[in-house]
């Protein structure tokens, strides 16, 4: 494959995902051509002011379709539904798929069909999806040509928790309760009232409190991690701010282990899992500075901040130890748009084609 | 007593529960004088820019006891430990107490002593201290000459949950998950390079997450709702909003209740406890409102809003039900400078003075 | 009149202007009740959540005719070209008119028509019609039972402006530059992709930098306070905030003045003008606080700042001049909804029917 | 040189400019090592939390110049006044200086002790110093050992008008109106009370209305550009976000095309000067949307916005104009941090170098 003539298409290139896309696609040294669709006659500086003067124009999923001998890699941005339907297709025309929505991320169709409604449209493509958390799937990954991107509040639990699970530190027959704030970017960018500048500012938005659909994503892939069924409670808002996800897990701890837990231990394990410096996971970093002060002093740094990753691939993670009330806590934040959505999908094509993992995806958050 | 004289002063009136008490007993009928104070020679209309041209100027706590005899009414804005030494002084002259620190809230001095860590100065006045969330306590306070005003975060945890614990409703064999969003200006008014607006700007600064002040707060207070003893997993963070409290409290339902527990039935609990219309709690509203979707309809406006209540002295309250995993929701909202502080604490001291309880407090949200 | 039992109702009560003077007018002590008006099945406190529990609920403009018997004042919050066909009617059955909207702030009827493309429906009305700068126009309005509220811009640049261009300070052969960021309710309730809150976040709206609808009106008005014709260059933009319009004025010196103007002189003006404590206007303050730095100490406090008119009726002026290129600078700034539509709105009903002029209108700022 | 292994150095390495040079460093093809420089003993990753992981520790200035030998560039991201002193030490051991301070932005010694209130410590130097406005003084930069790297007002104001003034449309007998709103990163973070989060929220904080710093630096820059003098009215605030600065700049177009003149022919003016596509400069853009309706038809898309630019190196302009008035409208949008200092510093690095321009820049924004 010749790399530097990589041509991508973005399907769904009108939303703040495939908008995303197309913005790091344009820095990755490898992709010549990036094609987005659009259903209509938008004007894609219109909608993607960000990208003006970077000579992208939407195309249709026709014309895409017309020169998919020329086509490398489909990113699918879709609503639910439509690229379980269109995957196949290009899948069959030697094109690598990266699906950022939500129809491959359950192995089991029944899964599907119990959470989004509706019977799987392409159920034999389940079992060769891989699941994109690259971290923690490269291997997968890298021999897949079809790629479940995780959703944003997934990845973002799955990093933080995965280490912990894996250690069985936590008491799992209590739920794991998740409390995740998102930038209003995860709203999708239909204008809706609730949404608009005016009545957002300075608020929250809790929204789908009787469960929230990504739930079962979380229970799905957390027992994978934990080599055991779990309950999650998961609760969502949208915050003040247009990107990021700030998410934290309260876990209790596993009794055999309460008189020894603390907050050096909990991030002892969570380096150990990544790593630092050179030999570590480039995308996750975790939060390990020293508190400075007594009970209440406040030290904000010791744990990380959303604004830190915004923009950028990066999820920084750090603990906390409730020792009162043998309670853990962990805190993981992402920018929605990046690692938990166009940067893992750019992340997972770079593994998949080979290229090394951290193209177009190296600037720092802002 | 003359209703139009009532002097007050407002001891710690550079902070902004002090700023705040100022602000709102400029618009009280009765209240004739106001006397904030400072320790050193700041100018009143520097520190406090929206209440230009109001006359009000800083006094030393010296000028307020040397016009003793005309106070009616002191409030405490101070650090920790300066009220119970000085509170003493002021009822002994016949002063009205309310103190809006936190140093009257525990009933039994060594609980005081446990969180705060250090012994109580004035033990002999804990006993007599009404507790001030007035909905629920206000004959006591009636009959107080020294009200300790709740934390921020207790009094909108209180009201939230009140309802449903004295019902019966939560297991509380598990403890309870209290998730509390809080503006800027609940850490204070002194420069620190994270509350910068810079820094703080579209972020979530989490803190105290070992255990956080409130904690047994919450906990003793919350106890005498439920009839027993319970165990509060707390947790707080600033939001990127100056003022309001957006709190969240999960509880496992009580497993007797699982099979008819639902959304409708909580609300209705609520509105039953707290009334509605014109023979309701004129400060906690309800919000019922019914949801016009399915399943992730992101219905924005059936939780409620911190900004609904912003600059008022409403307290906000919903809830919602996850019935997969048995988990009840409850969401409440207040400003955390007024009902949080200088609403509740003017509140309780119309109370005490027998006027009219909603004097000076009637101004709703923006 | 029976004060306690004044009816009232707004017309267009589903916008921002409408809500405010419903939360306005409930916590006016001669105001029964409130009548705002709603086209379709809008639900009120899905509309005003701010509202909640206020026993509000919208009625149809046929609703508030079948019961004109009763009512005392009709506001209009309704597009251009509304209340100039309906306030007629109104008129002829003794209610008082106060309209909101631009219908009636020309006292000539061509003027009118070239600013807004459509003949006038009611000249005959125009010229009873008072001009609702409460504080310049207090006699007029108090003689009227019609009430051209200003536009939230004109108002503000008005209060600010008048003292100078009354005193011949500026050189009017040169335009007056006006630059002014409104807050987002500035730019209506129906939602737009431009003011969703992930759009118009961190970011400024500017708009109509053609020509505003309002510069015009800027220059009708502005030119009876200079006593001659005048040129007003006006800019205007959304700023990243709700509530508020921030307003600069620049002018060019008279150059007889040149050699003697100061920052001190202007603010003297000022002062002077509006008087101070509690003999000067009660809702015009002017920010004279002494500058504690040299040149570029960045004494943010010395000029008024829209956070600290939040929520009031208050208006905020400063000045400064610049001495080497001869140019004074007028800072003004307001509420968009309250000073700049509903408060004045208010004010200039409480004027006309002989009540306190402050009366639901002293809150101070956030 | 092998480029591999440039180091550069960042004296200064505490700020917000000096954070943002390393953010933007550690994504650089070319650069291996990097030396940001604090006094104390300050931990790298508590100051520049974004870049956690980085590897990056601060060093003192006496620690680089032990390594002179092995550096290759420095950059000034200090307070006025040290660079002046420091610079020639650098440049007789042959190391380029980037000056992103304002000690050599004026070629007249004279000109900086007017401004800056103190004599030149280095006037020999002044000559030598490259004016760092890449775009329109590439050549000069290329042969240059020293470049000033202009201030963040001055480059955004410089990219806006320099078309126009070279084309001589503006009418220089008045004088240029220029109002910019700056993030909050310009205020530097060290803690004030002003610039908190509370504070600065939702507000506007103008300053240095009687004459802002930059002032004289506009004047000198931009007469380069007219070939004359002139004199800028220069406003400035910061608004309520932390980084980008908005430009609105107003001119009094010159009489003799006052007839022919319009939105069309200014936008092609700067289309014209700055080309587009693959031909124009890289990093500006000209916003040159058509108006899809008509008077106030509000297509705030038509203009460029500041959040669009943010975290990265483009300047994005857009231009109106004011038929009735004469008056021609620039809006000029950068980030501060970037195009306003640390991208032009490396900007102006990489073609001091003889680099590719826009090596470690091409990100493009949020």
């Amino acid at each position: 494959m010749n790399h530097q003539t990589l041509n991508v298409a973005v399907v769904g290139g009108t939303g703040y995902s495939g908008g995303e896309l197309c913005r790091l696609l344009l820095n990755h040294p490898h992709v010549g051509s990036i094609w987005p669709t659009a259903r209509g006659d938008e004007e894609f500086e219109r909608i993607h002011a960000n990208l003006r003067g970077s000579s992208l124009s939407f195309v249709t999923l026709e014309d895409v379709q017309a020169r998919v001998d020329e086509l490398d890699v489909v990113f699918f941005c879709t609503p639910s539904g439509q690229a379980m339907r269109q995957a196949g297709w290009f899948l069959e025309r030697d094109v690598k798929v990266v699906d950022v929505s939500a129809d491959f991320r359950f192995a089991d169709p029944a899964t599907y069909q119990r959470v989004y409604g509706t019977a799987h449209a392409a159920p034999e493509l389940l079992a060769e999806a891989a699941y994109g958390v690259t971290e923690l799937n490269r291997e997968a990954i890298a021999k897949s040509r079809l790629v479940a991107n995780p959703g944003c509040y997934v990845i973002t639990a799955i990093l933080g928790l995965t280490p912990l699970l894996r250690a069985g530190w936590a008491d799992l027959n209590s739920p794991l309760h998740l409390s995740a704030v998102n930038g209003t970017t995860g709203a999708g960018n239909k204008p809706k009232r609730p949404i608009m500048h005016a009545e957002a500012l300075n608020s929250m938005l809790p929204y789908s409190m009787e469960g929230h659909r990504h739930g079962p994503e979380l229970e799905t892939h957390l027992a994978v991690a934990a080599g055991r069924d779990l309950v999650v409670d998961f609760n969502t808002a949208h915050g003040n701010f247009a990107r990021g996800i700030h998410l934290q897990a309260n876990l209790a701890v596993n009794p055999d282990l309460a008189a020894t837990m603390s907050r050096e231990r909990l991030l002892g394990c969570l380096t150990e899992f990544y790593g630092a410096g050179a030999e570590g996971e480039f995308f996750v970093r975790v939060n390990d500075l020293a508190k400075s002060g007594g009970l209440n002093a406040k030290d904000y740094d010791v744990y990380p901040g959303v604004a830190s990753v915004t923009g950028s691939n990066f999820c920084h993670i750090g603990a906390d130890y409730d020792e009162r009330r043998g309670i853990i806590k962990i805190l993981s934040v992402t920018d929605n748009l990046v690692k938990g959505a166009a940067g893992s999908a750019i992340q997972n094509m770079n593994v998949m084609l080979g290229l090394e993992e951290t193209l177009a995806l190296r600037t720092y958050g802002l």
